[in-house]
């Protein structure tokens, strides 16, 4: 991977990277579509890595479809599909790890004890095999998105990163890999996450900017459908994610509820009137 | 400083990169020597890293003399002299460190808390930073070698690291930007550092294979001398830094001593004879 990368740099070739754990969907074909725009050769990797998941997450049952992975990438006019194997990219007597001090004691930090640590190891060690110019992310996990910008300007990766909207379901649904998992009951349970950040989105605009009434507003609504566990409901500061109690700027609301066994998450910037 | 490392990968050049915190001695000559003929460009960072030095240690102290570096620097056939402001080296809200779970828990690890995720850091920002192909090292701090080639190994850096023999006054005292603090009587005491690790290593070959005998001897050695204090003598293996009590194959002599207030460090491999 690293030698080919060096080959398109010498040619004076822009590399842009799509980082995924697979099962691809409408979501990753648009984080695509972005790095054919933005460089000259792209790159997709699909891994499941092992180290952001903690004990009793569903490492093990993620869902994976390799040869349709294979088929959509070639359709979606990849240049490299990287693939590698968990023993070469850990290997034996491998300790080294990234952390952060403040951004992943938020959100889906809290219930995912070193998720975010595994995503950055995995991340950095990514940006260097592939050496790309551009690396695009979808703006869904948005923690993810800000830790990995933290990061990338932290160490001096000398990398752009991009991020993209969330590419939803014509229902709304955010889309997702773990979306396969749910039943049709739970799938319209699903449907009270974005419907509860429209109503908070609507709300503010209405001048409703006090914080703690739009997640409860929330809370109530999702609560009202059976198999669903709220994990949180935020309203914080987009770069640092520190809570944010009155709306007097752009806020990120963000939410995360286990539906059945299936963990959902999903997000909004909500912008009060000026 | 990454601009002009493109541009000189992109003309099929090879860059070494000697990383130092300057007050170069001719330690640091050897290594610009060694990059020299490794690579075709060859780059020297001077750069006084406070995020390893703990509280307490002499950071605001440690010796500098800027112009007498270039100078060195020039004279040594440096092509790129990169010498960055911590203020922008560490911006604003930076969070992001690197740590090893296991190789900092030994030697100067003990006694400088956070030493090593600070080198590792630093070490990470400059490799993405510069870019080379070689990055060259001296094996007087054994401990940081081993901490970057780990490093370098679990974050995939492109990049080859080479160790290089500790060079040493003609009496046998290690060079060290530190030595310039010693007073002559101080000078004296420093040099019970590499007489003990000689003593070892002939005890080693006269078939004396029990460390702690050997460390006992080394330890009465030093403390006659006066202002000496021992912070660590250990015998351990190369690769893991994980104490070896019966000499049965080549091991690492370490030792950190305090002479007044200077802390001085030194190893040496001890090999039994077959």
């Amino acid at each position: 991977m690293t030698a080919m990368s060096n080959r398109f740099r010498k040619m004076g070739k822009r590399i842009s990277f799509v980082p995924t754990m697979g099962f691809l969907h409408e979501g990753h074909l648009a984080l695509m579509r972005e790095g054919r725009r933005l460089g000259d050769k792209l790159v997709l990797s699909i891994f499941v890595n092992p180290t952001q998941f903690g004990p009793g997450e569903d490492f093990k049952t993620y869902p994976r479809d390799f040869n349709r992975d294979c088929a959509l990438a070639e359709k979606a006019g990849v240049d490299i599909l990287f693939t590698p194997d968990a023993r070469d990219l850990y290997v034996k007597g491998s300790e080294t790890y990234l952390h952060q001090e403040k951004l992943p004691g938020h959100l889906c930090g809290l219930s995912r004890q070193g998720h975010f640590n595994g995503v950055m190891t995995i991340v950095a060690k990514l940006f260097n095999i592939v050496v790309p110019h551009f690396a695009v992310f979808g703006e869904k996990d948005f923690q993810q998105l800000a830790v990995i910008r933290r990061m990338t300007k932290d160490l001096n990766f000398d990398i752009q990163i991009v991020g993209h909207p969330t590419v939803r379901e014509p229902d709304g649904l955010a889309m997702s890999s773990r979306n396969s998992k749910l039943t049709p009951a739970q799938r319209d349970a699903a449907l009270s996450l974005i419907t509860s950040l429209r109503n908070a989105r609507r709300s503010v605009k209405n001048k409703q900017t006090d914080s703690n009434q739009l997640i409860d507003k929330a809370t109530e609504l999702i609560q009202s459908y059976p198999e669903t566990k709220i994990d949180y409901i935020k309203i914080c500061d987009p770069e640092t994610l520190d809570d944010v109690s009155n709306i007097d700027r752009p806020v990120l609301m963000a939410l995360a509820v286990k539906v059945g066994k299936t963990r959902l998450i999903d997000n909004m910037i909500l912008t009060p009137d000026s």
